[in-house]
Order: structure tokens, then C-alpha cells, then sequence
């Protein structure tokens, strides 16, 4: 056993090769080294359930809605000179076209299909059509009619745009094809540099994204002056560049420069955007500092700013984070797009630092609230995700764009609809979050059934990984190829699995949380088995969440549960449970101990008197769901967090 | 004792005459009948001590302020035809001036100073020279570089400010003044009636107030046109007339019509708004159907969808209402405007039915959110009231225009000012919440030292009452003339006071909650005395709302208490209070037994086990402070409900 590494940046290891794969992040230096696409196969089990959900089905999708929306037509009429009238959807709709591309040139990249290929080659040659002489790339800007280029920063989402244009190109060049997507994106980088470069336009874009896709351009291409660029818009950020709206400074995370916060704050999924690019370019940099501050403001908000599910974002207003410890679980806004921002965030921080807590994040934030954004047809979407709910939908929504976090059912498209290309993008590269390498040995993160091809400077070593993990604990790996030299096999163990064990020949060892470390020289044929003690357990929340007192919740490993009025029967507003006894396990399903109390309908809200303690209770086994699979079967009420009394 | 009536609207009683005072609701029917400013002087006690501050600090400080942010000159530019250019404020910003000038209207009446008289009369001048040959008056609309006339009803606030136009000129005609005011309200009452009538323009206006505006004008004028008016507005609203914006038909209230809704719901001071007029349209109109539909939205809200402290609107996203029991302490949107939107609603229902629930929910927003809008000097206000305050405020703010709700101190003015000046409005009307009439006597709703001069059919009745309520619970009326013949004098006894006693010379007799009704021939020096039981006690809330379990607050009759972190010495989230012992009143302070527990720092939100029962806890009896008084000792964190373990 080691204690997880806690220094943030290192040079130590050498610079990826094509033998890692695909690699949607691709950093120079950190404690860890990536494994992408084709470095990591996903066979089986609940990984390989949401990569195939997204090849399937929201993929596609994605495409007929951008199509029927209107919002790829707008690039049409760009090339045509036909905007501003008749352009289709929000200031930012480019980029869910660029979010589909990318998502597209990892599936493609990953499966070879020439379907796939054809799709992104149309779709690039829509949106080359519509780029400008001077690299210059929006429908929503710069024409007669439009505001000018560059004329809201704060909300025309314009440098935003770019950078999701630029991380599909990335996607591109990650996957073999310098193409001309990758021609367009560095003519808009480029554009970029020129306007907004050191004695240009000092002001950031009002949504950060730009920033972590250009440090991965300068990544891919070896061209410094997109990682200058993203230090200009990280560095200048916090000093109130941008005009106050009416959330104010923070809203933009405009309040306080990166390096000086110690949260993640203000609207969410921009503020962890923008500690994925801050990160990347700390790690660029060596600059120890800044990947400090953004360590430190994330560790900070897992702890008091992020939901049992994994989920950030307590405000509707804003969209935003709340102050620590207010968590409330009706209104836990707790985006989509939060979700994969968190996973960005923690699977940078992982490979900077190498500490597993990290890859527990990625865990919780990936099995609960992105594999539940979806609907389980893949054609539906939650844009909040929130642990209580108290009205049931009147009905499922309509097949069309919905308001943004209007209902308890998820709907086919919104019109902000931010979540579902993202959805797509994170599915079609979820194989890269599995394993890396460092000087060592291969690490491997998140336990599904897959193949590992790992180059370590020994050789090359492949692991043949079998798991129903999270449904199940046991994790099997049989070493498949390996050098004759030792190396490591380092297995995490998550933070709420104490007593493990992990049996690599030798007879069965306990291990704690943390990282479990094999050394040795391993040969074909070896075989590591790792248990963790997945079991049902009540949770229960610090008493500073004033918003859960007196309730508790269930989990099992990572899989966080709810109580669904569709298996209550009832009301889950009118619910008990007896967290005296433990959560009972059958036939697949975690059951608790549940009543029913009716109140007095007549009763008002409050009372002389504490509320009178009626009859013992009567307790029965209620099966609960997990949170991500919740509201697949019709309008119903829910809580993760169920009152003890 | 008499149960209260529940009756909705009765033809019973006689048109108030100008004995009534100066009425800011002046209904045709109804159970009871107004007595107005003038009728009823308050001399001393908490509702005096408004009266006083608003005289003294709140309406020249909105008077200040409205010419400081322009938003009195866009009148002067209108009539120069200098608009748009140099306009200040937002589309709104003229019912502000309105507001004042209903103000500084019922001030004037009350006070008889002519400074005031003035002053309505310059700045009367200054409007009715913007005003259109037609009657159109707006400065936001309707020029060159504007938008066109009535071109965004959803949220142009045409009709809003033509409400609150239209209120002040109410104000003059009820306070003896047939002016210039009253003309240009009725010009521009006119158009409306002329473009939004029968066959006109169907819509209606994004913000209710113009309907509760043009019932008082038909009743000030006995013109039926503005009834009529009233009428069209409320019966279209809520079949889908406006179109949707970002937060959904439910925010205009245009989801269902009035007389089918059984909540209050989406932006709070808009339904507010809209329930006052339909029940000013339902009891001219006779319509039992419409009165009993806003009376069960009002009862149905009360019990579930309103704050302990009277406040209304749980949600910062839409200012609005939240589902039933959805009351979060911290994020308590509580709008000073939804608090004075509940006075009115509900002191036309008392008038309406008699129904005294109506009057103890008048006292509570009025004691608790209305008098906590404002800061002890009368120059400071609270957009939001919420009940827990994490973060206490940096600094106070400074002497600029505050976003809406940014801080935990008030602020001297808001970008959206809607509150200051209907503070205003409502502190100089504050004598007409006092006293009513009916066939057979007199009724005292709220407690206050005053004199009441009350017109029954019998003759004339005068009283004095004399009380240090909220204060003390002993209220004294002292009989200064009566006529002959018998009548009764009634008493309301709020819903928390069992155990009350009336003394009417012969003895004391215990009274219940409701109303104490004291019917005989009363003479010159007959005195009434009545004894409300004013204990600090312990208020629990139903199991249902989910926000508060394991959380109890401190009320004194209806006066609600917090802990603050300044009387505590530390952050209020550290404190633990031992509701076994009942509160401690002590120097006219009240305090409880409270604990401060120091969280283990290093704690994140959730565990396996539950929280640690520490040491037994050192309790200290610590002070608390009316809600309403919170926040004038600078920055500081606060909780009126406190965890008891």
C-alpha cells in the first residue's frame, strides 16, 4: 500500500506516444500519463453500457436534433449570406454543432465506421463554409443585423464557441486526421490570438471553455502560442474585466483571479471549465502555484459544495454553487454539464497528482448524475438533477425543446441544450478515464470489464480486466502480456470501501482506501483480484447541511439510491424509513424499511407544539433505485434523502 | 365569542362615507367596512413608530433618491422630447414615481403639511408634461428608438405603471383632492379602457396591478368603465395570453384562470398583486365564486407556502412561490413587496369576511417582513428576507444602487427599487389596517395606541386605545363618546394567544383564538381591557417541510426572533439550542439556551456513521432580536430556526 501522492505537477514522465491512444487530455507533465481510445477497449458491464448508449442512440440524436433545430442550417445560411434572418436558437447553438463533431471523431476514432467518418466530413464542410477570410467563425455575430464580432463578451458566448470548435478539432488530430476541421479551428484559434493576444483585447469570454481547448491545441499541435493565449484569458480573469450582470462579478468567476479563490463558485459549470483549463495550464507551465489553487479550490468543494451524487450546483438562480454546506435537495440544481465538468476537473487532477480521491469523484459524478442525465433509450435528457423531488410531472414532456429544468421527466431537446451533445462527447470518450501509466507501472481508476494496452518504459503490458463492478465488487485481472522487468499493478481503492482485499497469488491482504500496489516481475497468465465490500449502506449527512437533518440516504459502493414513488406507492414525501436496520439486499435490488405516515391535511406549517409522535410505525422492505435510473417509468415523486422520524 | 364569519362577501352594510377617513380600500360590500386614515390616529407603539419612520427618513429618502438615479427627469426629458437618449432606470422605473406620489399623497392627507402638498404638486407637474394628447404616459415606450406602445406586455410594465399611476391619483380623490394627478390617471385609464377593452387588444399585462388599481378608481369615481376593465383583465388572464418566457406561463399566473387556481403561485408579488385585484373585482362584482377561489388560494398559501415570518416566494429563480412545504430558511426569496402583496390580499379578505385569520396574517408580515424591510434609520432596504444568513456580508453597501438581493446588509436603493417606495406607500396608509365597522359595531384588527372615531348607524363612537403591543400583551380601550344604544366593540384574539382574558368592567373572562366580542350600551369612560398572553415560545414545524426538521425558532407573540452571530460571538451555524427549557425573558430581551458545537474542519458533507454525539453541551442563555430588527449592527450571520441538536 502507498498513501496517494499529493504533489501536483511533475515532469518525471516521458511525453505520450501514439501507443497511449486517443487521448482527450494529453498533458506534458503530472504524476500519471493517460491511456486513450484503443489504449483502453470497454467490453462490459456499466462503462461499456453508457459508451454503447451513446453509439446507439444519443449520438444520433444529437444529430436529428441539431438538424430539426435548426442550429447546423444556421451555418448553411452563413455560407449563403442569408443571416441574420431565419437563424435558429441561442447565441451559443454553434457550439453544440462542434460538441457533436467532437463527439462524432472519438466515435469514429474508436470504431473505425466510414459512416462516422462521412458524418464528420458533411458536417465540416457546413461549418468551413460558413468561416470568414480573416479565420473569423460565428452565425450569431458580425453580419448586418448582428451585433459586432467580440461586442458581448459576456454573453455572446463567441470565444466559447471557438474553443468547443477547437476541442473537436483536437478530437481530430488525437484521432489521426489533421483535416480540414483541424484547418478551420486553427484559422479561429488563430483569430483569436491576433485580437485577443497581449496588447489586443483585454477581456475573457463571459463562459470559459476556450481556455482548456487551447492549451489542448497547443498540446496537439506543439504551437505555443495557443497555451500563451489561454495564460492571458486565465490570468486576467478575476479582475472584474468583465461588466457586472445581474448575478454580478462572480457569476463569471470575474470576482477573484484563479489563483487566489479557494472554491470553485458562481455558475458552476463555468467556473469548473475554467479550473479544467487552469489546470492544464499550471501543468504546461510547472507552474506549481496555480495547479495548487485549483487543487485546493476543488478538494475544498468536494468536501462542502457537492451533492451525495456527485452533482455541484445548489442555486437555480445563476446556476450556481452555494455557500458550503447548503445542499438542498429539492433545489439542487446540479447540471448536466456540472456533472462532466467535474469529471473534467477531477480527471486532470488525477493525472497532475495522481491522489485517487480524485478518481472517486470522477466515479460518483459519472455513475449518478451523467449516467442519469439519460434517459434509458438515450433519447432523453435531465438538464438538473435534483436528489428530492416533490411534485410528479403532470406528464412526460412533448417531443419538443423544453425549458431548461422545467420537469420531473427528462425531455428530448432543450432550448438551451447544452447536456446532450455534452453527454455525447463524454460517452464516446469514456474509455480514457479507465487506466494510466506512470514511470512504474499501469493505474487503473475506474473498474470495468476492458482490455489495457499500457506502454511502460519496460515494455509493454496488457491486462485483461473482468468486473460486474458497480453492481458487483469483485474486480479480476489477468495480466495477458508483460515485460520480464517488475512493474507496479495499482488498483484504487474507493474512499468508502474499508475492508478490501486484494489477492494477487499470494493469498488475500486487506487493503484500505487509497491505491493498493502490486510490484513484481509479472508474467502471462498472472492474475490480481481485488473485492471491495459492496454493500448497501445508510449514509447520513453533517450536521452543517442544515437542508438534511434528520434523514439519511442509501448508497452502495459508489451507486447513490432512491425511493420512487412508483415503488412506495404513495407520496416519498410521506415516508420513514428505520435506519436502525440496515438496507436489505435481494434478487438485485436494495430494499430499506419503510412507512407511511398521512399528516393531518387540516395542519398548517408550523405549531406550538413539536409535531405529535403518532403510532409505531409501520415498517416494510421498499425497494429503492438507483438515483441514475430513476424516472424511467413515468411521472413520480422521489428523494435520495429519506427523514429517519 | 363569535366564530368568525366566513362568509365572502355580504351587500349587508351601508357605503363607507367621508366619516370613514382617507381609504386606501374602499369595497362597496363586504363584512366589514374600513375606517381610514384620519378616522383612526395612531399616537405611540411599533405601527405609530412605522408611520414615523416613513414620515421622517423613508419617503424623502425615496424622493432623493428617484431624482439622484433620473428617474423623476426621464419625465422632464419625455416633455422636452429628449427621450430615449439619457433615459436612466429600467422599464419600470416610472411606478416608482408613482408609488412616491401615492406616498407622499396619503401623507399629505394625514398630516395636513402643505411642504408635502407641494411637493405632490411639483412633481404631479413634472409627470402629467410627459403625458400623451391621447393619454399614453410612459417614459419607456413609444418613441423613436423605443419600443412601440403595448409591444412587450410581458415585461414592458406598461399597465404596471399605469396601476401604480393610477393608485396615487386614488390617493388624491380619497384624501379631498380632484387634481391634476387625477387627470392625467384618468386619461390614461381611459386608453386602456379604449385599447384593451371588449374588442381590443386581448392581452394583459405581464405584472398584475393595473386590475386592483382600476376597481379602486371605479370605486373613487363611480365610473363603471374602470370596473369593466378590471374585469377583462382578470378573466383573460390565465389561458396562455402571454407569451411563454424563460420561467413558464405559471410566473405570469397565466396558467390558470383566477377562478380555478387553488395556489398562490409563480412570481410572488405578481400572484399577490393579482389576487388583491380579482377580490377587489369579486366582491364589487358580487361574485361569490371569484371571492371564495382567491380566499382558498390565500388559506391554501398561508398554511403551506408561507414563511413563519409572513414571508411569501421561495425561490430566487422567478421570485416566485415554491411547491407546498418547500420553505428553505436560507434561500428565502421573502420579498419585502410579496410581504406588503400579503398585507393587501389579506386586509381585503378581513374586510371581505370578517374572518380574523385575515388580520393575524396582516400582523405578521407587517411586524415581521414589512417593518424588517427597512433599517433603523429609515434609509436602508432589504430586497430579499430570508431566514438564515450563512455568509455574513463583507461590508455594508455603499451609497450606490445595490443589485436586487447581493447581501446580507440593506442597501440605500436597487437597480429594481419596487421596494423602498411601496414601503413608503404602505407606511403612510398604515392607520387603515387598525379598525373596521359593521352594522353593529366596531372591530379592532391590529393593536396600537390611537383613537378611533368609528361612524356606526347608532352614532358615532370614539375610543382610545392604549397598548405597548407587541411589546406588552395588555391592550386598553377606553370609551371617550358613544351613542345610546347598544353596540359591540370586537376584539381580534390571534390564533397563538390561548389564554387570553377580556376584562369589560365585570371581571375577567378567559377568551379563545378568534374574535372577543363585547356587546352592550357602553358609555363616556366604560373600559375594555384585553390581556394576550406575550410569552417567548418554542415553534416547531410540520414533519413536511423537509428544510426545517430538527430545527426550532423563538416567536413572541407574533413578533418572530433570530439568533445572530453578533450577540452569539460566533458563526450562528455553530449553534445547538436546548428547546427543553422554555425561552428566558429577561430586560425586555429574550434568550435562549444555547450551545456552540465546533465542527471537526476537516469533515466533508457526508459519512458512514452518523454524526458524532459530542461532550453534553456547555449551554449559555444567548439573546435573540426580532427578525425584524436583524442586521443593523453590521455584517453578521443569522438563523430563525436553530438546530437542537
Amino acid at each position: 500500500m502507498t498513501a496517494p501522492a499529493t504533489t501536483t505537477t511533475s515532469p518525471s514522465r516521458a511525453r505520450p506516444g501514439p501507443a497511449r491512444g486517443a487521448l482527450p487530455v494529453d498533458p506534458t507533465h503530472g504524476r500519471l500519463a493517460p491511456l486513450g481510445l484503443g489504449a483502453v477497449e470497454l467490453h462490459d458491464g456499466a462503462l461499456a453500457h453508457l459508451q454503447q448508449l451513446g453509439s446507439s442512440a444519443v449520438l444520433q440524436h444529437c444529430a436529428g436534433w441539431l438538424e430539426r433545430a435548426g442550429w447546423v442550417r444556421n451555418f448553411d445560411l452563413a455560407a449563403q449570406g442569408r443571416l441574420p434572418e431565419g437563424r435558429q436558437g441561442r447565441e451559443f447553438s454553434d457550439s453544440e454543432v462542434y460538441k457533436l463533431l467532437e463527439a462524432l471523431a472519438w466515435e469514429s476514432g474508436r470504431t473505425g465506421d466510414p459512416a462516422l467518418e462521412r458524418q464528420v466530413e458533411d458536417l465540416t464542410a457546413r461549418v468551413a463554409a460558413a468561416q470568414e477570410e480573416d479565420g473569423y467563425l460565428s452565425t450569431a455575430f458580425g453580419r448586418a443585423g448582428q451585433g459586432h464580432r467580440w461586442s458581448d463578451v459576456e454573453w455572446g458566448h463567441e470565444l466559447y464557441c471557438v474553443g468547443h470548435l477547437v476541442q473537436a478539432a483536437v478530437a481530430r488530430l488525437r484521432t489521426g486526421h489533421d483535416d480540414e476541421l483541424v484547418a478551420v479551428a486553427r484559422r479561429a484559434a488563430d483569430l483569436v490570438c491576433r485580437v485577443f493576444g497581449p496588447d489586443g483585447d483585454q477581456r475573457v469570454c463571459g463562459h470559459p471553455e476556450v481556455e482548456v481547448a487551447l492549451v489542448e491545441l497547443a498540446r496537439a499541435t506543439g504551437e505555443h502560442r495557443y497555451l500563451d493565449q489561454a495564460r492571458l484569458f486565465v490570468e486576467r480573469r478575476g479582475h472584474g474585466v468583465l461588466a457586472e450582470g445581474q448575478f454580478g462579478p462572480t457569476y463569471f468567476q470575474d470576482d477573484v483571479p484563479v489563483r487566489e479563490a479557494t472554491r470553485h463558485r458562481g455558475h458552476a459549470v463555468r467556473a469548473l471549465y475554467l479550473a479544467a483549463g487552469a489546470l492544464d495550464l499550471a501543468v504546461e507551465d510547472d507552474d506549481a502555484e496555480l495547479a495548487e489553487a485549483v487543487r485546493h479550490q476543488t478538494l475544498a468543494t468536494l468536501a462542502r459544495r457537492t451533492y451525495l451524487t456527485g452533482g455541484m450546483g445548489a442555486h437555480h438562480e445563476g446556476e450556481s454553487f452555494g455557500d458550503d454546506f447548503e445542499l438542498p435537495p429539492d433545489r439542487a440544481y446540479s447540471e448536466s454539464c456540472a456533472g462532466i465538468g467535474s469529471v473534467m476537473v477531477n480527471q486532470r487532477l488525477l493525472l497532475a497528482t495522481g491522489d485517487p480521491v480524485h478518481a472517486d469523484a470522477v466515479e460518483r459524478a459519472l455513475h449518478n448524475v451523467v449516467a442519469g442525465a439519460v434517459g434509458e433509450e438515450g433519447r432523453s435528457f435531465f438538464y438538473t438533477n435534483p436528489l428530492q423531488v416533490r411534485e410528479p410531472a403532470s406528464e412526460p414532456p412533448p417531443d419538443e425543446m423544453a425549458p431548461r429544468a422545467a420537469s420531473s421527466l427528462r425531455a428530448p431537446w432543450f432550448a438551451v441544450s447544452c447536456c446532450p451533445s455534452n453527454v455525447a462527447r463524454t460517452f464516446a470518450s469514456l474509455a480514457a478515464l479507465v487506466a494510466s501509466t506512470d514511470a512504474d507501472g499501469v493505474q487503473l481508476h475506474q473498474y470495468a470489464t476492458c482490455t489495457v494496452r499500457a506502454p511502460l518504459p519496460v515494455g509493454e503490458v496488457v491486462l485483461a480486466v473482468t468486473t460486474d463492478y458497480p453492481a458487483d465488487g469483485r474486480v479480476r485481472v489477468e495480466v495477458l502480456a508483460s515485460p520480464e522487468e517488475p512493474w507496479s499493478l495499482s488498483l484504487r481503492v474507493p474512499s468508502w470501501s474499508a475492508g478490501s482485499w486484494v489477492d494477487a497469488g499470494g493469498g488475500r491482504r486487506e487493503v484500505g482506501p487509497g491505491t493498493a500496489v502490486e510490484r513484481r516481475a509479472f508474467a502471462a497468465g498472472d492474475v490480481v483480484e481485488l473485492e471491495l465490500p459492496l454493500r448497501a449502506r445508510w449514509t447520513h449527512a453533517d450536521p452543517r447541511v442544515d437542508a438534511l437533518r434528520g434523514q439519511v440516504a442509501v448508497e452502495r459502493g459508489p451507486v447513490v439510491h432512491c425511493l420512487e414513488s412508483v415503488d412506495l406507492g404513495e407520496d416519498v414525501g410521506l415516508a420513514v424509513v428505520d435506519a436502525g436496520r440496515p438496507p436489505v439486499e435481494q434478487d438485485g435490488q436494495v430494499l430499506v424499511p419503510v412507512a407511511v405516515r398521512h399528516p393531518d391535511e387540516a395542519a398548517g406549517a408550523y405549531a406550538d407544539e413539536p409535531p405529535a409522535v403518532p403510532d409505531p410505525p409501520a415498517y416494510r422492505l421498499v425497494p429503492l433505485l438507483p438515483y441514475s435510473r430513476r424516472s424511467n417509468r413515468g411521472p413520480s415523486t422521489l428523494r435520495v434523502w429519506m427523514p429517519t422520524s
